[in-house]
């Protein structure tokens, strides 16, 4: 018998998550762009997985814009501010230990004269927000750093400096609980195959007001900020998972609550025993 | 009852497709760069498709690289060899009647600086080559010109200035035979769902020797031109909906070359006729 323990690569879908799919594998196969019945179908079907996505990460619907998944989410964050907004130069910080699709783009857009400070990290993947706010300059454009802890700690200098503040939430999204609030970001990738959801589909959270310039342009899809024909039944896949995955969230911290409560109660129970516990607790 | 008319837009999934897709939507979910049994088999699964997919262009396999669809394709091959190439401004050749995909990019890249020539098109959606040899320039980096009639008829100018071209055979790679040898294109963009394929994948068919910068960057999937977990149902599903198309065609042309005889035989036969026939043929 083979145990398959290469999660973080990716995960087998969820049959929750299949099932979902299966209609637009078969006779729901419109395009979302078609003025006809078929179209409107697989048009609500994608609309109710953007809300399905944005609850779980506690952003607003219409901040979750569909990507071909984490790769394509973490280059459209690191292009746009930098190749795609305007041919000047600018600024860009990140760390040592992001993803590749994260440290090539940096790499790509040093060897084309844009400028990319990496920072150091602690063991538990941390950035010192003080380093942050050294590696400042007037050309900061973004600064990307991977979400590992369910914190950033990169925002408070972010946000006086008002430069946008992208993560990539891959590994942790589904995971662990994630809110683009407590975090105070304002770009967020996300990738279906790691929560039990399909391959080659993704989101990226934008803030609202945030100007970001489109990566893939042509037919306007995604309020115009990625074009191409809407993966259907991918994205009602990650909608589905994204479900899932908050429910046993949900389920996963109240165990957590309970076995805290537990421990709690038992350690108080023996500390109060004139036998076992602290005389000054008596 | 309905009668979808729509195929231009979006297909079906062949059944044949979503029956070689399925196994990869169930228990062989693996990452093709994972290095166990799981991940070797989706990697040899979508080599299969590689070659699937070249097979119906008349390309070697080595020469596809899978994309998340059509529009991903058009907006590589338009990014690379001016926005990703090097900072210097360049000129790009097109038309006037170019997918979104493709328009849409030309117009950012005049937004910022990049020169660009949109080419008219006669009633049948042909380019003079006469008018692309005259738009020519020093600067000119490539020629982007859609496949719509089994020919491009810009290769003569386009070879002896040694200038990539780029056609978009997204709506018509499965449904006429398409050879990139006999189109003389360095760049060919396709797309799955076009031809009873699933959404989300596509390809891009890069000549050998075209030294064409990523626009994805990352884990270096693709041999480093394409990054991002691939696709792997969907890529195979591909490959299906490819292999159905060569069959289909084959076929297809069968039954007209039979038809062709057939009316040829009966002109003839009227013509020889005494009483309904040309005297002179007699």
């Amino acid at each position: 018998m083979n145990i398959y323990l290469d999660y973080a690569a990716t995960s087998p879908l969820d049959p929750r998550v299949l099932k979902a799919m299966e209609p637009f594998l078969g006779p729901s196969f419109g395009n979302p762009s078609s003025p006809h019945s078929l179209g409107e179908e697989a048009k609500a079907s994608i609309e109710r997985s953007r809300v399905e996505v944005s609850t779980l990460i506690g952003s607003e619907a219409e901040e979750i814009f569909f990507t071909s998944g984490g790769t394509e989410s973490n280059n459209w964050a690191l292009y746009s501010f930098t190749l795609l907004e305007e041919k000047k130069k600018g600024h860009l910080i990140t760390t040592t230990i992001e993803h590749p699709s994260v440290l090539e783009v940096a790499k790509f857009l040093e060897s084309i004269d844009f400028e990319v400070t990496y920072l150091p990290v602690d063991g538990k993947g941390r950035v010192d927000p003080e380093e942050v706010r050294k590696a400042l300059k007037p050309t900061t454009v973004l600064v990307s750093v991977m979400h590992a802890n369910n914190e950033t700690g990169v925002i408070q200098p972010i946000k006086e400096a008002e430069i946008p503040l992208h993560t990539d939430a891959v590994q942790t999204v589904g995971h662990i609980a994630v809110s683009v609030e407590e975090l105070g970001v304002d770009l967020l990738s996300i990738s279906a195959h790691k929560l039990c959801g399909p391959k080659c589909v993704g989101a990226l959270f934008v803030r609202h007001g945030l100007n970001l310039p489109p990566l893939l342009r042509g037919g306007g899809q995604e309020r115009g900020l990625r074009s191409g024909t809407e993966n259907v039944p991918g994205i009602v896949g990650f909608g589905k998972a994204c479900e899932v995955a908050q429910e046993a969230l949900v389920k996963e911290s109240e165990r957590i609550r309970n076995l805290k409560v537990k421990l709690y109660e038992g350690l108080m129970g023996i500390l109060r025993d004139p036998y076992l516990g602290f005389s000054t607790l008596a």
